[in-house]
């Protein structure tokens, strides 16, 4: 029965994020075969977004003619300090009301009625770029998540790297010793001139002091509450100069924190993902590339920089490819 | 025949610093039998520098009751980009007149007797920290190495990480954009502010400014022509102000650039090793530690932080365990 085999290889993967929650079914080689979209709750802390997570997973089955308890098993890339073997997450702070623990996995598969994995969303992200996407060609490679906040994932030699378990944070690189405050609550953090949240910051400040721009004007054109990575590519094709100029600031700081990592790890690539880097797209990683230029220890063999492949799909994905492993 | 059986596993190793060359001749367990330090030449370029290399051996090997010809093999840590299978080293800018590429290995091997390989400087005595010093307890470590400039070597997973060839350049890490001039050409890196040259440098600035300061004096007292570990150390002893003020400088960029590797590799442990680290020793290296603090991104598990524990031997020793793998 070919019908009963395909349900049988088919995986769910969900990217939650803080601003929006991406799923994704696939098939056995690992090609999308449905998705879903939709916003991230802001309000009734973990069990709310676990609804949301089961729902838009559910439309991603639907689109795929199936129902979740078909899928063989379902990822997840989750924000915060994430236990796979006990399916908990911790201290997601980009999510409402996420400060404490939470039995994601446990809570999901008996909702869904397939297996779940919980795994940390970059490192997915990561990946699922180094299986599918622009890191193919590489052995080692950095994972760059340029978006609301600046993360990152390394593949070294073949193999994800996690360190103690919490590796990748590239977005608290000290690119400025007694520099701006970070979200983080650090000061001088790459994440502190490059993470969206901290643009919006900056934005916001400098429009209170008069400064002229229209970003806040695209953004409530949009009906947007934020300054979506949409929004900053409509000020910057539109030539807003504080726009330009917060960006420049972003490309400058990245290219400082990229490139250091490289002197430190001397890798063949650099994948940049995320909101902001999946939407500005590879004319930016090319930016990106030409400020590390600089820095670069070995500059006669820069390292390849690309713009992730799977676009805004990667962590999704990368969710599946965890199911994948849990299965089997 | 006792005597004839330690004389085969007897190996050399040879440390090539930009200031001094540390040699020394090892038994079977690692265990230093024999040492020489000799001044590195000036002047004479590559052969000049071979020379002194044998000399150097030569006497290490002497103090063991040894001919160099006797030794199971020698290794040398080198700087400049090394060339293992051919034995060359190239562009060792730190040596004068070595801008070009020289076949160190078969000069050394013809006039010693006996197998030489040659491996970088840095790595090699990363690599001796982790298997015989204060990296013992640890399977992932980031060697510091704070002399004339700011070396780095990664063990990841309990093996030594090199990526494309080149990897642990800490000392580049940009801590400031557009930040002070280092002697590598670039701004911002973390050797413009810690590296013995770059803190001379700024020393002879102010000086030069009429500030205070008795480093020069001590220098000259101590017949230097260079502001060694030892003059730094016995300025600070003596309270110099601009001393204090300027190692302080150097102690807040080694915090922010090892924080950020940190932040990145999430590794167990640091060693601080060369001229300045083993010199201040290990109220420094917690010092260091202290200052990495406020920019580590999970802060309530901290890495150790260790002065090197074979000391300024280190160097000699890794480049001897590099003769072993050589031989064995």
């Amino acid at each position: 029965m070919p019908g009963s085999s395909s349900t049988r290889v088919a995986r769910g993967g969900i990217d939650l994020g803080g601003t929006k929650i991406e799923a994704v079914v696939v098939d056995g080689r690992n090609t999308v075969i449905g998705s879903a979209r939709r916003p991230t709750p802001t309000e009734g802390g973990p069990p709310a977004v676990a609804a949301e997570l089961v729902a838009a997973l559910a439309r991603a089955a639907g689109a795929a003619g199936l129902e979740t308890s078909q899928l063989a098993g379902a990822g997840v890339g989750s924000p915060g300090i994430v236990d796979s073997a006990a399916g908990t997450v911790a201290s997601a702070g980009n999510l409402p009301g996420w400060e404490g623990s939470f039995a994601l996995g446990p809570a999901l598969a008996s909702e869904l009625g397939t297996a779940v994995i919980i795994g940390n969303d970059v490192t997915v992200a990561t990946e699922a770029e180094f299986k599918l996407g622009s890191g193919r060609p590489y052995r080692s490679l950095l994972g760059v998540f340029w978006g609301t906040g600046v993360g990152g994932g390394l593949i070294l030699g073949g193999k994800a790297w996690l360190g103690r378990g919490a590796a990748g944070e590239i977005g608290h690189t000290v690119v400025k010793i007694g520099g701006a405050r970070c979200p983080c609550g650090r000061s001088g953090c790459l994440e502190a001139y490059a993470g969206r949240g901290s643009m919006e910051a900056r934005a916001r400040r400098q429009a209170d002091q008069g400064r002229r721009t229209d970003l806040f004007k695209l953004m409530k054109e949009r009906k947007r509450t934020r300054l979506t990575s949409g929004v900053w590519a409509k000020a910057i094709e539109r030539e807003d100069k504080l726009a330009i100029e917060i960006v420049d600031t972003a490309l400058d700081a990245l290219g400082a924190g990229v490139a250091s990592a490289i002197n430190l790890l001397d890798i063949e690539a650099v994948v940049i993902g995320g909101g902001l880097g999946v939407r500005f797209g590879q004319p930016y990683a090319d930016r990106i590339a030409a400020r590390m230029q600089p820095h670069l220890f070995i500059d006669e063999r820069p390292p390849a920089v690309h713009v992730a492949g799977l676009g805004d799909l990667g962590g999704a994905i990368g969710a599946a490819l965890l199911a994948r492993r849990a299965v089997g």
